[in-house]
């Protein structure tokens, strides 16, 4: 019988040659990576256990993106806390303030490679599935043995098999494809399963629409996200690594033709709608047409899910191709990282936004998850591009917030209200 | 005996052929404005004493700057709050979370004209001194009674005049030169009186330079600062009126040959040095050389002193002379205005900041007041190029913050240190 992709990358591992769905194994890791909110208890973790020495230097990654410029003191007291730990342990990956969101900079500078197992202290880690790596978010306190030993134990998932094929009509994405899924798996449909994306129409995605597939894995539950690499994954990866000077070869892993899923959906999405994920739950989705009409405050265009070039090229064309943004429309734009801003900025495109009327934020976790800036006040509606509409999420728990693809968000900011980009 | 420029335009605005210092006026307020944090106060008040009619919605400008985009729910539901009061009133100038600092935006959108009488919500509203007018900062119920009538008494001030002469050494600006006067006079020097700023060396400085100067008039007490408007004046008003569509004729006041001033300050900038007010006080001002050498944490450049195109360039003239900001120095860069930032990424400065790692934030009133984002830590040393250092300003009580020109706040970055621009 053969293993699937996900238990391939945890029989190697953890020195297996194979394992099977409900082992328990001890795998090796190869990525670890906290910020600025999950680092600090991992570090007091550490401290207070007595452990002198982090594992491998090289294998942690810290990056600050939830409180960038630091917001209050607090905030400031735990980057104080972070660059002090990274300076005494000679953490070699460091990224202060000024890189954007941990998500999109770990494979944007090569940290993420096929075959291998990436842990974070963030419930998105699941993105970097899109390469093929088995990515998981685990909490401070666990991340703490992670950093002492080089090891944690998972049990294997089983895997469920997405087999998504047709076309996509120009104003549906992967964005639009993702929430669909967890529209009809629900909120728990996948829990502590491994969710693997695959058939043609994944192929012709871009990487950055593979990540936002993937990013979105945790919203119906799963362990993890995943999707097969293939010559696409291959050359974004051997690109940043030269770009990063960070060369070093890895091994493609990929599942067995006859491996075991425990389902196989079969999505088609030739007739896909543009849909929103309708407040309080991300499995809340419903095609954009039966909610359209509803008057709107802001509209966050960023985030690790959707804060990418293409995403920023997509709604930018949505509001050029109108003219504009709505007057009593707030939009807020934060690339996801330094390098999506300087390439936004090499195409002109955050000029637009800036002529536009939109604010552009610096690279950061910005409005998604109501703290830094962008927060919704009472009775206020927004619409945004980034992976969870909890009750409060974005800041009063009298707001409400509408998830969408960029392109549907930017419609929302021309408009003034939801509405289905099809329809402007 | 003449009278001095604020003594005209007091005169001009209470209906008075004369007036003298010491003299109380009802004089007809031409612009006021609140931005989001004092807004708030004097909406309440005016709904708490039942006012339902402004007295001119055209003169009234209200801005949101503090909190942009909302840092909090209570920023949220202020901005609501002043939002439903815009529609309410038919309020004509109302700039959303998108436009930047008050200070910068009111002039930039030709809402400041010379002889006219500027109040505004908050204390560097003297700023606008630069272009020939009274502007002054007042409380927010007094501005409820000026939304009520239009009107408001002040207690005409006497003018301390700065007769400023010689040519600044290329690394040191308007800030220095107002740094140093405030360090002469003494944070209290002028309390309650007016300061006008003449002289070849301000005939010389550009209108951005100018409002460095006037903006912190108030931190040596002054009830405003104030500058003779002379041709680049006239020509920067009518550019922006032309711009955006707010040409009116306006009156240019000058203070009369006679004017009595009193007292009369030669300042002779020939051999002026770059300089530093020093934690925590606003007139503890030394040469750069005198405390070089301390490290640095943070180094902000922005604020409505020193957030202009002019700032910027300087700035990045200095960080690409020398390649690059030191490792451990965050640099927060924010533009004054959206002008200011569209037309900095014209430039290509914007881009420069992001390449050489500094975090550009959207324009905000940023790091300046301790409460948005750039918050400062225990411990940590900041330098700033915005207008006040007193205690825990720029966040943490046991923080400090150092003032400087643009062109040494960005020699600190290069440096990482305390450094006088002239010796990197």
């Amino acid at each position: 019988m053969g293993m699937t992709l996900v238990e391939k990358i945890l029989a190697k591992a953890s020195g297996k040659r194979s394992v099977s769905p409900g082992d328990i194994v001890m795998a090796k890791i190869d990525v670890a990576m906290v910020h600025d909110i999950t680092g600090p208890l991992t570090v007091n973790t550490l401290e207070k256990e007595g452990i002198e020495k982090v594992w491998d230097p090289e294998k942690i990654v810290i990056l600050f993106d939830h409180q960038v410029p630091a917001d209050s003191i607090n905030a400031a007291e735990n980057h104080i806390l972070m660059r002090k730990f990274v300076k005494k342990h000679g953490i070699k990956n460091f990224y202060d303030i000024r890189e954007g969101v941990c998500h999109q900079v770990l494979p944007e500078k090569g940290h993420v490679v096929p075959g291998t197992v990436v842990v974070g202290a963030d419930s998105h880690t699941c993105t970097h599935g899109a390469f093929g790596a088995f990515a998981t978010g685990i909490g401070s306190t666990d991340m703490a043995a992670v950093f002492a030993t080089g090891e944690l134990w998972f049990k294997v998932p089983e895997t469920l098999y997405f087999n998504i094929t047709g076309e996509l009509n120009p104003y549906v994405t992967s964005k639009d494809v993702i929430l669909h899924i967890i529209g009809e798996v629900g909120f728990d449909g996948a829990t502590y399963k491994a969710v693997q994306f695959g058939g043609e129409t994944v192929k012709n995605m871009s990487i950055a629409s593979r990540m936002t597939m993937t990013n979105m894995a945790i919203e119906m539950g799963a362990k993890t996200g995943v999707i097969e690499p293939d010559e696409k994954t291959i050359n974004y990866i051997k690109e940043v690594m030269r770009k990063h000077g960070r060369e070093k070869p890895f091994e493609v892993i990929k599942g067995d033709e006859d491996a075991e899923y425990e389902e196989v959906y079969e999505i088609e999405v030739d007739d896909l709608n543009p849909v929103f994920a309708c407040p309080h739950a991300v499995d809340n989705v419903k095609p954009a047409r039966e909610v359209a009409g509803k008057p709107i405050d802001q509209v966050f265009i960023g985030s690790c899910t959707n804060g990418r070039l293409e995403d920023l090229r997509m709604a930018m064309r949505i509001i050029e191709e109108h003219g504009g943004i709505a007057e009593d429309v707030r939009v807020i734009v934060t690339p996801a990282s330094r390098e999506v801003m300087l390439a936004a900025m090499e195409e002109g495109l955050i000029q637009k936004f800036y002529k536009y009327g939109c604010v552009v934020t610096n690279p950061s976790c910005s409005a998604c998850m109501g703290a830094l800036y962008g927060i919704l006040g009472p009775g206020e509606v927004g619409v945004a591009t980034s992976n969870r509409n909890f009750r409060g999420r974005e800041g009063s728990l009298d707001s409400e917030v509408y998830l969408a693809s960029p392109i549907t968000a930017a419609a929302c900011a021309v408009k003034g209200e939801l509405v289905d980009p099809r329809d402007l």
